[in-house]
């Protein structure tokens, strides 16, 4: 039986979710509805969507005011974890929690690569 | 005369700006209202105080959902520029608009300390 589609966008965060120092991530849409998700059992995931989706409208709403194209990436720092969004192809975002002291620039890479994998998987 | 507290507000805006690599600053309320700004004249700053308080209050919300304290900054990455705010005081948030290759260290640091001084100046 071929893999079915939320099982392949499992497995890719699952796969994000195994370089070290990030605690969980998720697909959303840019409206905020959950589409997978691989995050710790205490987090409502449905209103962690709703939340990020809405963070990434503000952001693109604020950056055109600039005149200042798309957003790609917006990371939102929190005292003990920061929160990363890349967008994911037209209507899909990819949400990582990562550690506080984490090593942004290995996690960016890897959240891009798996935000085209998302794109190719949702096609 | 004492320079008032405007102009205090403005002068530690302008002193922002003239590190490099920052087009424009502003601070607004939580709410969203525009405190002081010092933006290019091509940008309506009432805006981009509203959807710049919206993308902190969402990402404020994700974040505290995630049970992981309060956000210390905001970083939206568009095409051309980014976006970063900075919470100065518990009703104010220190934001800026930077060129997409900015040296973001120095930036951080030196946004770090306008935002002591606005929250020193608004006390």
């Amino acid at each position: 039986m071929p893999e079915s589609k939320k099982d392949a966008l499992l497995r890719l965060l699952k796969g994000l979710g195994s370089i070290g120092d990030v605690e969980g991530s998720a697909i959303v849409t840019r409206d905020g509805l959950l589409i997978a998700s691989d995050l710790p059992k205490d987090i409502d995931a449905e209103t962690f969507a709703a939340m990020s989706a809405t963070m990434v409208g503000a952001a693109e709403t604020a950056i055109a005011e600039l005149k200042k194209g798309t957003v790609e990436r917006v990371i939102a720092e929190g005292r003990d974890s920061k929160l990363i969004t890349k967008g994911a192809g037209p209507n899909a975002v990819l949400v990582s929690m990562v550690t506080q002291d984490a090593n942004l620039g290995l996690i960016l890479v890897e959240m891009g690569k798996t935000a085209d994998n998302i794109r190719k998987e949702m096609g």
